[in-house]
């Protein structure tokens, strides 16, 4: 029997690793902070704070996994770049890494980021690109993915996804593509910036199947979750503003460009396409249409709630 | 007034440290796991253990340091470079800085690794080498360097003083020069490898003061200890046997060279030298001389101790 325990349950990432863990034959035992009702596909929910002391020790000897997918860290939107919590995350997560080898723990797979990175005009290459993160929460991804690279050899098997951009359906509002679909919806202009930034974007769901592939495989190490298809964000609220019939609500240009924001920030895919053996199932254009279906329906599903309070 | 808290105050450097610390200024909190009766420069003892839960908290709060020289470490020798206690040090550390911050603390120093480096035959000059360690020890102190250069700024003033070779009184006796000492006081064959291999040996009362230095400069970031005069492992050999006046006793070759052992492991000493204004004070044949003088008077007090035994 595998047994997956998945922190990081209920985020944007972690929601969407449910369906594919149990299509692979896993038995999930999720995580959260915060009670949860019973859901589909997950078999056993755990309530736990992973930066109290000692919860983690009592949420693995619980579990008892064979595997771990660790998507929980401090996440939100604004603040997680430069948050303090950054630094007992870092130090929740080494204690995960050895509750999990105590207990004889088989394959650990956790989340990190482009943020890693040094900012470079070329794709970052998992083997290549210099480890030079700019920001707090680059710099404790990074430090925990240099344990893992340093312990597990000869303990357990790990690999470490690197995510670059996503998007999808149950983003947290304030991010670009669904601010950007919610003004459209709403009739509303788009500020956005320039638009010039090249990025790789990636629908969430493959994003988490990506993560499940890397579960099931034996690679090990570093390996980027991204489409290795380059886009200039200015294209991506562009294919927004068409697929909903609204270019001329968009404004590019009508903010600053952040002034930390590299010009690009893409990816090699080679490790996951050829020792993963996973490819993106969505588009560009398909994820985005999947996305913008979903926050019509959100509406919808406001719009009624709304109607059943005033009746 | 300064107040240092001195982590691993018992250890090889932490032990050479206290002078100078105290002819800078420093009012020294000293912190070892075991008691420890009082000793000149050390205005207070502390008795920790540093892995335990909640212990950096209580220390931290109880000594109020300004500043923090944190040695603390894993070191047991031929063990720490792959012993499971470098995770917990990790945590323990970001524990220290997270204190350190919250109580307001102004300058955090830590000591770092040439293992974080990756092999290279250049000089490893901070800014420039790719950090690419080999082992868990250098992975892990790697990691906690990641995690103080992303949480400093704005926060603290903090530097990572990155050791090279070192050796002088009191290195442990299994090691390389004080091993070759031993047996030539004793008339034995010193069995070496080749020596081809090229490395920076610096004598630790130079190190503790390069520590010292660095704590007293406002210089952020990583930054080499070293001599920045490279020799050969065999040369250091060498040097030790015409000392002693018992070159025929070396025997250069008798032992295989460790397959890990890279071939050059040297240091760009431009940081040190030019930001904090610090060169070290012996030459290595002054060094060596200086410990060979220890060891032998080691050997007097051990004899007088057996001869008082046995009388």
């Amino acid at each position: 029997m595998k047994r997956v325990l998945l922190t990081g349950a209920t985020g944007f990432i972690g929601r969407h690793s449910v369906p594919p863990l149990v299509a692979a034959g896993f038995e999930v035992h999720a995580v959260s902070s915060t009670p949860q009702r019973p859901a589909a596909g997950i078999t056993r929910w755990h309530h736990a704070d992973l930066l109290m002391a000692g919860a983690v020790d009592r949420l693995v000897e619980a579990a008892a996994p064979s595997h771990i997918l660790h998507l929980a860290w401090c996440a939100t939107p604004g603040e997680f770049w430069t948050s303090p919590l950054n630094l007992p995350w870092v130090q929740a997560s080494i204690g995960l890494l050895r509750a999990f080898a105590e207990h004889d723990g088989q394959r650990f797979v956790g989340a990190g980021s482009c943020a890693e990175y040094q900012i470079t005009d070329a794709d970052c290459a998992e083997r290549v690109t210099p480890l030079r993160p700019s920001t707090l929460y680059g710099s404790a991804k990074h430090a925990f993915h240099s344990v893992l690279e340093g312990f597990a050899p000869g303990r357990l098997s790990a690999a470490w996804g690197r995510v670059f951009h996503l998007y999808g359906p149950s983003e947290h509002p304030d991010r670009l593509v669904p601010s950007v679909i919610r003004s459209l919806l709403s009739g509303r202009e788009a500020h956005c910036t320039a638009g010039t930034q090249i990025r790789d974007f990636l629908h969430v769901q493959d994003v988490a199947d990506a993560f499940v592939a890397m579960l099931r495989s034996d690679v090990e190490g570093a390996v980027n979750i991204a489409s290795g298809e380059p886009v200039a964000v200015g294209s991506v609220v562009t294919r927004i503003g068409h697929a909903l019939a609204a270019e001329p609500l968009i404004r590019l240009g009508a903010r600053p460009m952040p002034s930390q924001d590299p010009p690009r920030l893409t990816a090699s895919v080679a490790r996951i396409r050829d020792e993963v053996g996973w490819r993106p199932a969505l588009t560009l254009d398909r994820g985005l249409a999947d996305t913008i279906a979903w926050w019509r329906s959100e509406q919808a599903r406001v719009g009624r709630s709304t109607a059943g309070r005033g009746a």
